[in-house]
């Protein structure tokens, strides 16, 4: 399951001013909750698990009275590791936890997905309105 | 001929919030209903068929109640593999079929043709207004 | 000489939505009229016949009631072959040809010519107004 | 079925020297046999017939009396269209079908296929020596 | 654990000839199993776990009497997910493990593992002689 | 420490014009001011110093009365070489100690660090509003 | 010294039409008049000459009357060969002369000057208001 | 009709070492002889002429009492455009003529050939050994 | 000054094989020990240091009893940061400290180098023959 | 003219092992003896000077008893600038000037020419025997 209590904030050492920071990471992966669009019941069984997805994601915000600390950050995306989750769920999933816990002037997260049945998805999601 | 009755929706997990899925696949292929720029009439005799196209078909859609299925719209696609189709009436077709079943707040399909006697051809339809 | 009388067109088969059609094609050539930036009299006298220029030529347009047939354009683009003519007139002729037979609610052309003296030209060209 | 009745030849212009003919084409397409790694049978149901495979072609060879037909070699290659094949037989089907019509000094049959379970595969095959 | 126990092959279709099977996935993971260059023990505390890995795995043979199948490949790959493994030791089992089951002529494993600490990681190991 | 009393500038040889001036140099390398996301105290203890950050610097800006000596600047840059301070600062403090010295019409900043824990990070930061 | 009475100009075949010409040549070079970033007095003295600077120019403009001369063109910019002169002189110089010469709706001329002490810079200005 | 007497040479300025020449022009066109594979006759009769080719042309040689000058060889290679030739034909025919006229100690010429028909064709020919 | 008594290593899971590690860093930084091809005494007095160089390091070797550590090979390669030492030397010096440490059957060492006045160097060097 | 009396060497610090030496310089410039391929004699007398020429040198060599000082190297390849030069003479007089102040064990010099009447020309000569 997402754990949000592991992520961590650093006060904003510039907070007089709108600045953005972006992350990124090609480190992320997840479990399908019913198989995926790849592999049907008797893998699964085989396997005793989900069908993995894998995906890069990205963030974008500019922080208010707090900015993301990196580290927590790391743990909180590994957290998704052994979680079955839907694509959009994810996204959506990342958007919330990290808005709630840093209140962002503003938030974009991308989920970029591996391909599934030759077909290539990628999901974004914006909390806020961009100054 | 394309088989729309394929596809299937899920619930947007998220309808309240306005966000965007992307979808892009390099392996739609169709027939040409007259031979194609390259190909003659005795080519085809020949082959008993139409000359095939290929092309990468890009989706973009903000969900409004549900979102499009990636299985079924892997199967949607590939029923148009031996249908003798224009290129204009390709990407109008599929965006047509899939802003149907989904009615979503806003979608756009793009279809990005092979060369055919050395000329590419990229065709872009668009559904509802984007906010 | 351009023959623009080659080109043919056949019925938009969706009138009712603005849609774009791109082309593109990196297989167009004319002659200089005058030698050209890198050649001098003594050369064209040695070949009896101007100095040839490459270029990609991209088209880009909204169809209104007819849609340009491919395989005309293709032919109506290689009667420049040994055409005299400079880059400007190049873009512009074409655009004056393809809008006149189209009627296009918008069109673009771009003439992305090889390098010539260490030097690289590209002329853009457009009729109308982008909705 | 493959078609190699299709295929035709013309004499070699220099059959006094060992030259290299390359040829490749990404539009190489055929289905799978059992329904492929990605789909199971209750998608081959709705769809009534084979999950589609796509591929890039690479054939290298050195003729010797006669050079493979460009415009048959396309229409040979459309025939494995709607033949449920698996990549290792396609590579080497091709191979024998080529080398059988053209009995060249030397060939290479590489064929480099679309991503299945997150996997992508590339079988090379040889017919004869490289001088 | 790793799980050789799901492989499965099937007759290599031409035995016959000498011929190359090249395959790649860029979804590989496993765990560290002693935290890892750039995750200490506080973290792991945190998490639960060891910290993940990524590589993309290349796996190139000629094979002899029986192919690898594609979809338990895939799985067994899959089963290095929450295994505690050195990056050495995973390209050399993965040898080990492909080899025994398929025991073919030749044999290569690469594995490209994600920067860590700075440094990326290629570990490289074959089996056999390539003829 | 940053030496922002490095920095010389010259007058604006075209202070009559907006006109646009970037610079961007990968050079940059600070030090993590508490051993960083992927340094642990055992580590930091064997070098006696913080674990080395890295990053391309991109400014652009909009010169008035004066413009930024370039030798100068590069002088003014290494002096971050052995200072221990945060990507949020890195960023802000440059654009804080440029703008001061040249009052540009206009300045952004940018700096985009080097993969930590599998996460890369882009910090962007404006001065003034552009034109 | 750049020699702008060298620039010819030829009527605007299509003045009726707003058009873009645009042009881009890697092979500009100029000397530093105070030896450079990167050059000693010692340097300069066994070469008897400034260090020179190499920069890609690129030239955008909607013609008036005239187009610009591309033979000519050439020779203009080879005559700051030998000039001594500073990056922001050379790109507003250039558009001084050719806006001079031309008179265009609108010019716009970058300089993208080869790396220096470490640093990259790049320089643009304007003439006019792009309608 | 190709024309090798345009071909001129000058006096090998280092005729003491083997040294290797390498020359490759985008700009190659020539007709095909019979329409080609992907123009029928009902095309050809409009634009009166044969279908176009295009392809790069790479030469490359180690001289030995003469050099090929360079702006007769492009002249040469002009020589093609309105010639009806086959692919093969260009390359061996190519290597012919530059050998007869340079008497080289080695030399191959590749013709790399534009895609038609969805096939791209690459033709590689030698003359003497490559020491 | 250059750490090798940092370097720590571990049991080759697996010596029986000759396999081959490669491990690549963008991150080396040193200093020039006379200023640097770009850089004068007066900018030296400023900085009160040497002018920095900046490399990609590529280490590839075959292992025999032991396996160099990786978080150790990161602090050993960051204790030249303050160390004034010319190219040849980096190179050189890499390679005969890992090779000294880990016995290996085979070691190369590339120092890849940014641009100094214009020009780029890589250093390659190795240790023992490659079987 | 070339000035070798300005290339400074220093003691080769590792002479007892074969290593390599890569540099390579996009800053290469002379001027062509005779106007060049792509200019005439009337262009030439308004600008009182040859055609400027451009490359990028590569430079790799195996040291002997002394490396090459990288500083007097950009001033010898500086001393080219205003030298009327034909490009097989540019090459050969490198090796020639190089290889007599370094002595090195064995030399490659390659000079890749910016295109001129459309074709692009490299030449490479070597000096000893690879080991």
């Amino acid at each position: 399951m997402p754990q949000p209590e592991l992520l961590e904030t650093f006060p904003n050492p510039y907070p007089g001013r709108d600045y953005e920071i972006f992350m990124t990471t090609p480190e992320f992966t997840s479990l399908c909750p019913i198989g995926g669009i790849e592999t049907d019941a008797d893998e699964l069984a085989l396997l005793k698990g989900g069908a993995p997805d894998f995906a890069t994601i990205n963030i974008t915000y500019v922080p208010d009275k707090v900015c993301l600390e990196l580290k927590t950050l790391k743990l909180y995306l590994w957290s998704f590791r052994n979680d079955g989750i839907f694509y959009e769920r994810v996204v959506n999933r990342i958007l919330d936890d990290l808005s709630e816990r840093a209140a962002p002037r503003w938030m974009r997260v991308v989920g970029d997905f591996n391909v599934r049945g030759g077909i290539k998805s990628i999901i974004t999601a914006e909390y806020g309105v961009r100054a």
